[in-house]
């Protein structure tokens, strides 16, 4: 598989898996107007998807389209990061985890749209920096209302941060693939995100008053395909339909 | 669809969903001893569920596997009472969902291997009735060691009979399928098997120390195909395997 192939598969897993699980959050959220938010910002990653694994597809060339991609494949295949499969918690944890990753996600389509030498990359990446801002704004704010909030919403942000962040080293570390990408300037070295990242994060995460936790330790393996058992479990609840009725159209 | 198919699917139906579900706790009970017993159980529910769904379609005639019938179809012709699909829950109402089927069930085989006119529905009522005697011995022996146990344990069972108690009736109320079925000899009654019922589930209750709840409202439809949300997430987790690899064999 071609590096570019694999970079849009890794850009639209994260964005697909990850609005998957938003949506889960739909009719179950603490107040209408973040019930909606919810909805619309899994909306938008949805909407990333289809133009990453669309990229994807026609690269490939082997006649498979996004829906293809994204409902007929099983997990091994999968190459988003850990963090964005991690179950929903409570609201606190899902909104840290939106939180850390669109920290990431709008540093890195920033990047693409400034300085990918892919046509295809950058316009994409266009698109989809607009909606990543947004969540970033949004994603910050709440973190800073709640951590800096009442001692329930501070104890609860907390947790949620020690939960994740085991599981933010994913993104800054690279392989082959990475390594091919950077070279031809299609997509930035992963590793020189990490200190826009660290600075981004470290100054909303001060405001919210909450402290880093100490461990470097690293999860990963989802960018090469191996996933932790809530993948599966998603991908069983999301790719039914299509399974059970490969037929259908609408 | 024949009332002797339609019989079939669902006996089998049941074994197979309260299978699945029991089967859900592997490598999760409090105790060792209780985890393998309840894999034991599931097994036991999805060996029976062979023999029924296998006769459901010799019987439909038109080449579908007793596979076929459990994991191609969809959560509208599944024919399970919704007891069996109701969530695991805590220990304590796993093992009240268990007693309040286990009963029914062992009084529905006992029925069916002594009186059912169709020789091959007696056959498999005679070869899991024995499993099915076995499952309330168990199931009410510890009903009745937790119902009379700690406060908390009391409190927990009293709280599982409370939660699952409106959803027993179904097994009772009989329908057009049903009354074929008595009519012929080949099942009982549903509602002439309620007295029996009331009557084993009353003696392990009292001695439980565990207080029958007031309500007469029967939650129902599941044997018309009519379910709750939770069977849809079953089917997607049970049925994930065949479906994302139809050609699959052993």
């Amino acid at each position: 598989m071609s590096a570019l192939v694999e970079f849009a598969l890794r850009m639209g897993d994260n964005t697909l898996i990850l609005g998957h699980r938003v949506s889960e959050w739909c009719g179950h959220a603490p107040v209408l107007e973040e019930d909606i938010a919810l909805a619309n910002t899994a909306l938008d990653l949805i909407g990333q998807t289809q133009m990453w694994l669309g990229l994807a597809g026609e690269i490939e060339g082997e006649g498979r389209t996004a829906d293809d991609l994204a409902y007929r494949r099983d997990a091994f295949d999968f190459r988003n990061v850990l963090l964005v499969e991690r179950p929903n918690g409570d609201f606190g944890q899902t909104l840290m985890r939106q939180f850390l990753f669109d920290a990431w996600h709008h540093l890195m389509l920033k990047w693409l749209s400034e300085n990918s030498t892919e046509g295809r990359v950058a316009e994409i990446a266009r698109k989809a920096e607009r909606e990543a801002a947004y969540h970033l704004e949004r994603s910050s704010d709440l973190v800073i209302r709640l951590g800096d909030g009442t001692d329930e919403s501070h104890r609860r942000m907390q947790d949620a941060l020690g939960h994740h962040w085991t599981y933010t080293g994913e993104m800054f570390v690279a392989d082959a693939v990475d390594d091919e990408l950077a070279e031809a300037g299609i997509a930035p070295d992963p590793a020189a995100m990490k200190p826009g990242w660290d600075a981004l994060v470290g100054e909303v995460l001060a405001e919210a008053t909450l402290a880093i936790p100490e461990s470097d330790f690293v999860h990963k393996g989802g960018r090469k395909g191996q996933h932790t058992e809530h993948l599966g479990h998603i991908l069983a609840a999301m790719q039914f339909l299509p399974r059970a009725y490969p037929d259908a159209s609408w």
